[in-house]
Order: structure tokens, then C-alpha cells, then sequence
């Protein structure tokens, strides 16, 4: 009895990249390999789901073991990502047959998807259609993202590193401003992502300890998505904290908004001379307080670098990010289909987490914010329970290897697998 | 015989602070202890010379072994800096002669102070007037700047820690932006800080290494102080970039000038040294990206965020600021006035250094800028002769130790000293 070559693996990357990312994608392919039998080559897409389309797939088994294992500690995108939503299977059907047909051409029974929220989503309807289209394909999420705004899982991979950059920044911020207060700047602003949920700017919150610490009672304030932004709350809030502590550390959630629901951000406000805000809500909310005040302000906005923060990435997020790449490919050789591994919290004190399961269905398209009980009766801080629920998420430092002074990040060699359709699909 | 009593010190921390400032006020403060019977206590400024000015102090002797060998690895100024510039002798003398006055008060006959080019000129000043009254008092710098303009010396303590956090969040933003470029960001600009001077800046392009790399060529652009602001030029560079590499990361520093001398990005107001307060060029030149080509851009402005990291700190950095500090001792005991040490450069590869001395008046009030043979032709990037002068000073790792997931740095106890003088002195 001829026994039948295994299916190959297709893997992408979805939407913003973070830290750990790469983490999964180690953990997944690391994990692959120890199953030539049951899984053939795993083939990543060239920038996401694009590469699929396109037929655009980089070949892992191409890829040393050195430079597998370097992925662990290398932030970024390895393979590319993409912010390309697929639309749905009533609108755009021929982009998911595209991906059946090159799936067939490259004889791939499985698709590991590494997102967030929307990717979850796409995920399910690959795993509708392939049964539709008679194409068996096992379809695994492997859940990623900063925002943490996923549900069911206890926490998302990505969150916990982006959140120690913002817990740590604050913290370094605040004895900064601390020294300068007396002669100079009085409020910092950091600027942090968080479109809809406010679990990064919680972050910030990690920051604070002891009041009798230099820089302890700082971020004084944090603004988050989740509440609706009341500027003379807030002014009287920085007024207060600056008449006490000398200075005042704000910590603020880019998707805060006004009571008409629109992003501050968005607001079209002018600065002192006329001249349109270029976006940054940070920049908006600490010249309120100099109009205001006349506080000297300084502010930062960490964009990117919040993301990619590898440096200082979160141990527990690092151990996580791998362990879920893993469990993506034990689920899918269970033959476990629209699922996605989740963490699941056995206790905060110790910290005990373990591996879970959970439908596509059930995560795909939702959002999980910052509970009300997590922000303190006045809206601008954290409570116990949220600080409970949070500071797991950033234990334990991973620093990566360094090369004259800088992190010796793995770089791969990206090489091709060979096209098979003639057919090209532009995307 | 009797033997006279020890003469006191008083150390001032001055202007912006930095990751590496305490560590030299603990290489400062552990050395005078080793001198019992030559240095009587060391007071610290609360809130640098205002402290003296205003005769609040903080008895360092209070402070246990372990806070002040805590300050090793403590960011931000322990003891609070200022932004206060004393005026000229002329101009107004009764400032300077109520340090003398404060200082014979407290038999303090050591005045250290650690601070950029302006403070150089204010501790020069002070040796002077203490030579004109009569008072005899021993003034030695300790060189601090995150800008690394200060001449004589090879480089300056802060600077080695900010430019190796530029440089790993410059090739971290860059592995981020290389993996969403295709669908998404195709710029991203990394505002830096440097009034005058490019330092930081061409830290920047520290990132860059093998073109082989991802990321490798990033940031493919840096605008320096030092270059003036060409927008056509500017624009042209990063068409070619993005052409080419995909996605463009720049990096630019807030001094950035146009073809009149105007900074890029006036926030219009004055600090107490009378310079103007920069920020926000990084969306300036974002946006301009946009404007030409249509390229989605992210933008960061590191702010405090880069001087006050010091969870990158670089060892190099942080054992030459140690150096300093203790070194200001050193040269005190030998009875040398109106000197600041030095760190003088023995060769770069392999790195040694040593610690050397000059006199304050060739240091105070003057710039050193980025030359123009460390800039490479076209002005957007940093030649080898600038990459082996950087090299050194951003390598090796030196972390905090670390509770709950952030840094567990020292807090002292500023115990003040007990008031001896009845008049008060409005700063």
C-alpha cells in the first residue's frame, strides 16, 4: 500500500506586526518539523494573505534551523504581513476560490493564520469554502495582536511585550519630568495605540508603585477609549496633580474621543499659531493643559516602537507567542478545524497559564475592552483588579542577542517556492 | 595640632536629564566617602543650583550604601535638575554671590557640577567669583549631554545610552515598517532629539548594517542639523528609497533647519535658557511624503523616552559616566579649580578609553557639531569615519535589575540639611 505524501502547511501574517510575532511563526514551523510524516513543507506567504493570492509563498524548509530558532527573538514580519481585509464570500467569491486553487496547485492541507480580529474572520471563511469547493483544508487562527482585543483568549501574544515598553517608558518618563518640574516641564504626555480598546494605555498604568518612590504616583492620569473625554475633568484632574506631585505624567489612548463620539485626534484642532495639528492626540491634550495652566509640555508618541519593541519584550508574552504557533499545528494534526489555540489564566498569584481552544466563530469580528471595574470611579486610572489582571502579562525580561551595541535580529533568506498556475491574480 | 575639619561638597545636577546622570553622581558620591578625612559630607542641589541658591538641600550622608549604589542604574536626576541659567557676573551678581554665601554658610569648599555647555560657563563663573570673595572653592564639571556637544572630551555621559536607544528603535521601527509596506506604511519617521547638533540623529543610522538584511538599509535617510533642510531633494531621496527598498525609514532630528535658519517645527516657546522649545518636525516631513506621493506614513517623536531609557542604557555609557563622577572627585583632591574631566579616546578598534582633564573655560559655551566628512555626500546618511566614532559608545548591554515586569530603580530619601542662613532668596 503506497502511502500518500503529506499536505503541505500554508502560513501568513496578518495586519500590524509585533514583537513577538515571529515567536508564533518559530513556534509553528519548529513544531512542523517534528512531523515530516504528517506535515509537508510549511510555505509562508509573501506579505500575508497576498502571497497566497498572488502565489507569492516563501519556502520555511529552505530556512536553517539557526534562522527558524532566531525568529524567537527577531520583532517584525519575517515573512511580510499585510493589512488586506478579503471581503465577503457573497462579494468577492473569486478571492477565495484563488486561494483553493492555489492551495490545490501547492497541494497545502492546512492554513495557519496569525492575526488579529478580522484575520480570524477570513480564516472562518476559508474553512466554509474549502468544504463548499469539496477542498479539504484544515483552517487553524493563530491569534495575535497589541491591542489585546480579542475574546475568549485570556490575553493576546503581542499584548504583553507592547504593554512592558509602555509600563517601562512611563516609569523612565516619570523620573524624567520629575527632576525637570521645578523649573520647567510640569506635564508629560506619552501617546499609545489603541484604536477602540484601551488595554495599552491600562499599561501605562503598571507604572506606578509606592507613592514614596521618586516618580511613583505617575501616570497621575490615563486616557482611555473607553471613556468619553470631558476636557475641564481632565484639566481640573492635571491641575490638582500638578499643585500636589509638582508634575503630572499623562498616558494617553490614540482612540480617546469627545461626547459626540469623534477621535480627538480627529478634531481638527489648531495649535497656538493657526496651524492644523498633524495628528497625535498626544500633542492635542498636552497643549490643552499649557492653554490652560501655561505648563511647560513636553510629549512622545511611541507608534511603532511600542510594537517592535523586541528589546524589551515581556518573557510571558515570548513564551506565550510560541506556545500558541505550537499549539496551532497540534490542533490542526488533530484535524481540529476553524479553531484557534487561546490562553487560558489558571491563576494570577502565582501566575498559571495553560493552552485552550476555541471556534473561529466565536472570536472572529469581536472585540474585548477595557472592563469598567478595570478603570478606577474617576476614569483615569487602574484598579487593583485590573493591576492583578495585567502585571502577569509583563513578567519576566527575553532580551535578544546583541551585535556592537545593537539587537542581532534573524534575517531570512525568503527563497520562493516554485509557481505552478499560469493564471495571475491581481490583488 | 588640631586638625581642621573636612570641607563639605555640594553637587548640582543642571539642565535636561539623562539615563546616566546618577551614575555619575554615584561614581561622585561613593569616591568622596572613600575620603573621610578629606571631603566632609556631600549636599546635593534640590532641583540642581537652585538648591544652593535657595539653601535646600539634601544631606547625601542620610542616603544608605545601597540607595546611592542604586543610582547606578537609576534614570532621571535623583536629586532634580534645572533649566536655570545664571546670568553674567555683570549682570547680576548677587545670584552668584549668595552661592558664596550659601556655601560659607555650610563650609562647603567643593562645588561639582554636572551639566552641559551652559553649566561649564556657570561653575567657571563661580571659580571666579569665590577667587574675587576671597571664599576659596574648588569648582569641578562632570560632563552631561544626551546631545554629545561638548568639546574636549571625545563624547559625553547620556549621550552613548539615547543614541543606542535611537539606534535599536531605528532598526526595530524598520523591521516593522519593512513587513506592512506592501499593503500599508510605506514611510516611517523617527523624530530625535539635538537642538544644534546631529548626534543623535546619526545614531540613527547605527541600524543599518548588512544590505542583505531586513531592514538592512534602514533608515535610508537622516536629517541632521547640520545639513540645511532641501524639501525637493528630501522628497526625490525618499521616491528612490521607497522604488527601491519598498518602504523608507527616516530619521530626523528636531533642529532641523530650512534655507533661512528656521527650524522645520517652531512650537513657539522659550526656555529658560532662552531657546526656543522644538517638536513635532516628524510629522512635518511625514506628512510632506504624503503630499508628493500618496505614501501612508507612521510617525514617532521619542521625546524624554530616548535620554531617560535606561533599561538600553549602554555599558560603555554607563561606566564613563561612573568615571566622571568619580574622577570630579579626584580632581578636587588635587586642588585642581575650574577643570572638568574628560573622556579621551586611546583608539576605537579595539575601543579604550581613559579619563583625561581641561580647563572649564574651554568647554563652557561651546558647541561641537556633527563634521562634515561623518555626514556622506548627499547629506542623508553617516559615513564609516562617523560609524567607527559611534560604534563604541552605544556597545554593551547594562540592565536594571527588574520587579513585577518594570525596572526597580532607587528612590532616595532627601533628607534636607538644616538651614543655617535667616534671609531666603527668591529665585
Amino acid at each position: 500500500m503506497q502511502r500518500l505524501a503529506p499536505k503541505n502547511a500554508f502560513y501568513a501574517q496578518s495586519g500590524g506586526v509585533t514583537a513577538v510575532i515571529n515567536a508564533s511563526a518559530c513556534g509553528l514551523i519548529e513544531t512542523a518539523r517534528k512531523y515530516p510524516g504528517r506535515i509537508g513543507k510549511v510555505y509562508a506567504g509573501r506579505n500575508g494573505i497576498l502571497g497566497a493570492l498572488t502565489e507569492d509563498m516563501i519556502d520555511t524548509s529552505k530556512e536553517s534551523r539557526t534562522a527558524i530558532s532566531g525568529l524567537r527573538y527577531t520583532p517584525g514580519g519575517a515573512f511580510g504581513s499585510a493589512r488586506y481585509k478579503l471581503a465577503g464570500l457573497d462579494k468577492n467569491r473569486a478571492q477565495y476560490e484563488r486561494l483553493i486553487e492555489v492551495f490545490r496547485a501547492h497541494d497545502i492541507g492546512y492554513f495557519f493564520y496569525n492575526g488579529g480580529n478580522d484575520s480570524m474572520d477570513t480564516a472562518h471563511k476559508v474553512s466554509e469554502i474549502g468544504a463548499e469547493l469539496d477542498y479539504p483544508i484544515i483552517c487553524v487562527g493563530v491569534p495575535k495582536t497589541v491591542d489585546n482585543d480579542l475574546p475568549v483568549t485570556d490575553c493576546c501574544p503581542g499584548f504583553g511585550s507592547a504593554a512592558k515598553y509602555i509600563a517601562v517608558s512611563t516609569r523612565e518618563a516619570a523620573l524624567d519630568v520629575a527632576s525637570m518640574a521645578r523649573t520647567s516641564t510640569k506635564v508629560f504626555v506619552l501617546e499609545v495605540m489603541g484604536r477602540h480598546a484601551g488595554w495599552l494605555a491600562a499599561a501605562g498604568g503598571l507604572a506606578s508603585g509606592d507613592s514614596g518612590m521618586t516618580g511613583g504616583t505617575a501616570p497621575q492620569v490615563i486616557l482611555f477609549p473607553e471613556i468619553t473625554f470631558d476636557k475641564p475633568k481632565f484639566l481640573a484632574k492635571v491641575k490638582k496633580t500638578v499643585d500636589k506631585d509638582g508634575y503630572c505624567v499623562v498616558v494617553v489612548s490614540e482612540g480617546v474621543r469627545d461626547a459626540e463620539g469623534k477621535f480627538l485626534a480627529e478634531a481638527g484642532t489648531r495649535d497656538a499659531f493657526g496651524h492644523a495639528q498633524l495628528g497625535g492626540v498626544g500633542p492635542i491634550v498636552a497643549q490643552m493643559t499649557q492653554e490652560a495652566f501655561g505648563y511647560k509640555f513636553h510629549w512622545a508618541v511611541a507608534d511603532y516602537l511600542q510594537r517592535a519593541a523586541r528589546h524589551i519584550a515581556s518573557k510571558v508574552d515570548v513564551d506565550q507567542a510560541y506556545a500558541v504557533g505550537k499549539a496551532a499545528v497540534l490542533l490542526a494534526l488533530q484535524q481540529k478545524n476553524a479553531v484557534m489555540p487561546v490562553i487560558v489564566r489558571k491563576s494570577s498569584k502565582p501566575y498559571r497559564w495553560t493552552i485552550g481552544e476555541a471556534p473561529l466563530a466565536a472570536v472572529a469580528n469581536k472585540e474585548k475592552k477595557v472592563p469598567r471595574n478595570f478603570i478606577t470611579a474617576d476614569g483615569f486610572g487602574i484598579t487593583a483588579a485590573c493591576r492583578q489582571y495585567l502585571t502577569p502579562l509583563i513578567t519576566g525580561e527575553d532580551y535578544p542577542p546583541y551585535k556592537a551595541g545593537v539587537p542581532a535580529y534573524a534575517s531570512l533568506k525568503g527563497k520562493s517556492v516554485a509557481r505552478r498556475l499560469k493564471n495571475k491574480f491581481i490583488a
